[in-house]
């Protein structure tokens, strides 16, 4: 018996529905905010999705030669081909240049809880503004995108690299120095990252300062602002960083947005390559992130283009699925109107083709009865199957140009004419 | 510079649009006929994979070793992961099972006009039914996602696997044997056809039927069918394989359906697991098959499973891209309301947040101005979008819970409240 291989997935039209469903929010709010969608291969050069991406992830591709030798590999993430796209083909579009993707992804890692080999995300970012409303707009969108979904409680994480680069430039650490301690900080090994700190040079004063914003809880995240820049008033490139989360967080504010932030000081997420505000998405009962982002203005020189600065999010579709789940939210879409479709006689499948055609026009779902059953068996198939209605054809009502309706729910039924059949099912509460 | 993998492309907007609403009718379309959908991996075990595919596709797939030394290969077509799904998961759902699926699919064919390396489908499938009204409803859905993308001119070209197969097998041709005539049949290479049918031992009188059914041309579908059934009379199987199609067509006529048919008794579809209709859909001035389908019968039972009658039909949503550019059909989609929000001032942008957010709650596609730009430059930015309004965020105005609104196009403004913004927008006609 042939399987699914191992860490892929089939999704059943339960999950698979969940997951179109957060795919089709996502994209709606792409519109709402101006966002085009783009369309990139899955399979792009090993050299390109290599280039800038963590060990971590390198070592975790799907990667191979095709039939004319090229190396390729499937991506693992969105941004290499987003990066490249944008530095061969749109360069010159005018700015801002908002886009949006969405997709499969692909990571050899250990399959668990949340974390699988092949998975989704939908992708939000805007090139060109190194504004804080630029920033704003993506956290905006993207809790735009939880709370259109019917999320609950989640939280945004927000932090930003600058002020930990900050004091670990100033204390003289070389990127690779400040990599290892951003790395246990990001798996939150304080401890750890507290001390290679000191065995890299950091002073005293610097470790004293690291401790105190780590250990801060975040509560008030203006509060904890006013506090953090207190406690790094000593490096002055942290200092900027605060200031420009300070004009994120008060644009969120004052817009009125309900979005609860937490401020992390600490904060390091994963990759490398961004260079101002940071944050990811959480609720209450899942340890992952449902999402994550922030800024990152050296992207695209990265690959090879003139420098745009860019901030962007990506949300974890099959985790926003297992969010959805976890809180038992139904996804909010109009209930339409079922109807099965049984002709008792062969004589009169064509038309019931007729007027199933017809009650699809009318934007009703009908299932045609298509097995040759007698009408008590299709009648039993259609209450499993949940329709409201049951339209049934016999030769003697077709030729007065009626069928019999039957509510499923009521268990009432009635000869209608073919004419007003419509109306009765559109009209009637089911 | 970093480039896309040979024969793989990049979907900007314009092009990605399309794709979408094409997935998006294909997707409408389906629950219109309840049909539910699956998602499978784009990996799957080579061995899956290979098992009952054409040669041809066998070749070219996508294969590698995963880095659990796994033989696996990216999919080139839906049928074998539906048949595992339906075999290890599904077999036991009630019938009919109706099956939705969509995604990218993969082979390494050399690139040319509307065959791309990597490139999509929207695949039905309808299981546990040997009945005509299957049929019908496969052909009829068909038409419906083609009718409702505004797509003209189409046609279906269909003929039944049961004619060549009850003709050459009654003339005791072996399966080999049958293959290397029906290949070159599906070529159009008629003469060759013929050549090689009379070397493995096809009569005279084989040979003239078969010539007599190639030769004629698709007029009135009804009539042809009359005409074909007489010429292979000879043929029990063939002649069966007529009545059934005729059961199918009048159905599809009997409906009142507008659906262009086109009986081919020669046509042999590529795939060897075809037990009954076959069928590909066509428009004017491209050469390749838009979409195709048909039964199979066996299908379930070639991958182990208890035998289940199934008919189908995979879309070629990216030739369908192709078709709709040709005939410049454009999708239609309820022009939504576009506005830029400009805040004049720093200070003005929290506002501009909320009234973006008040916009775009009510389905106003937003355009947050983000650069920082003069008032002037911000305007222009907005002209060269085409957006329908922008909304202008001074202090001034602000203070008396006032914007200025200018309907771009009419190049008129005034001062209205915030209050009313929301139904100036969407009551004008821009």
């Amino acid at each position: 018996m042939f399987k699914t291989v191992r860490g892929m997935r089939d999704l059943l039209p339960k999950s698979a529905q969940k997951m179109r469903h957060i795919e089709r929010v996502a994209r709606d709010v792409s519109k709402l905010y101006g966002y085009e969608e783009i369309i990139t291969p899955v399979l792009e050069s090993y050299e390109l999705l290599a280039a800038k991406t963590s060990e971590e992830i390198r070592d975790r591709m799907y990667k191979f030669e095709d039939l004319g030798g090229r190396k390729v590999a499937m991506r693992p993430e969105f941004t290499a081909s987003v990066a490249r796209l944008v530095v061969n083909k749109l360069k010159n579009e005018p700015k801002p240049m908002r886009l949006f993707s969405t997709g499969s992804l692909y990571r050899y890692d250990e399959p668990q809880y949340g974390r699988f080999r092949e998975f989704w995300q939908a992708n939000y970012e805007l090139f060109g503004s190194t504004r804080p409303e630029a920033d704003a707009e993506i956290l905006m969108l993207t809790n735009n995108v939880l709370k259109n979904l019917g999320l609950k409680n989640y939280r945004f994480k927000v932090g930003h690299s600058g002020i930990l680069l900050g004091i670990l430039t100033q204390e003289g650490l070389d990127d690779q120095q400040q990599n290892s301690v951003r790395q246990l900080l990001d798996k939150k090994e304080w401890n750890e990252a507290l001390t290679v700190a000191k065995k890299v040079g950091v002073s005293k004063n610097g470790l004293e300062v690291l401790t105190s914003i780590l250990e801060m809880m975040g509560e008030d995240p203006w509060e904890d602002l006013v506090q953090i820049k207190k406690r790094v008033q000593d490096y002055s490139t942290a200092v900027e960083a605060v200031n420009n989360l300070q004009k994120i967080v008060k644009l969120v504010q004052d817009s009125g947005e309900q979005l609860e932030l937490q401020v992390e000081a600490g904060f390091a997420r994963g990759l490398e390559y961004y260079t101002g505000m940071i944050f990811e998405t959480y609720v209450p009962g899942l340890d992952i992130a449902i999402g994550g982002g922030g800024r990152y203005d050296k992207l695209i020189e990265l690959f090879g283009g003139e420098p745009i600065p860019a901030v962007g999010v990506a949300q974890g579709i099959d985790r926003i699925v297992l969010a959805l789940t976890k809180q038992k939210a139904a996804p909010k879409t109009p209930k339409q109107k079922t109807a099965a479709v049984i002709a008792i006689k062969p004589i009169c499948m064509g038309k019931a083709l007729e007027i199933s055609a017809m009650l699809r026009k009318k934007g009703v779902f009908v299932e045609l009865a298509v097995m040759g059953r007698s009408i008590r068996s299709a009648l039993s198939d259609a209450n499993r199957r949940e329709v409201d209605y049951a339209v049934i054809l016999g030769p003697k009502e077709l030729k007065e140009n009626m069928v019999v309706l039957k509510n499923m729910k009521k268990e009432e039924q009635r000869t209608v004419s073919i004419d007003s059949l419509v109306q009765e099912i559109l009209a009637a509460s089911s």
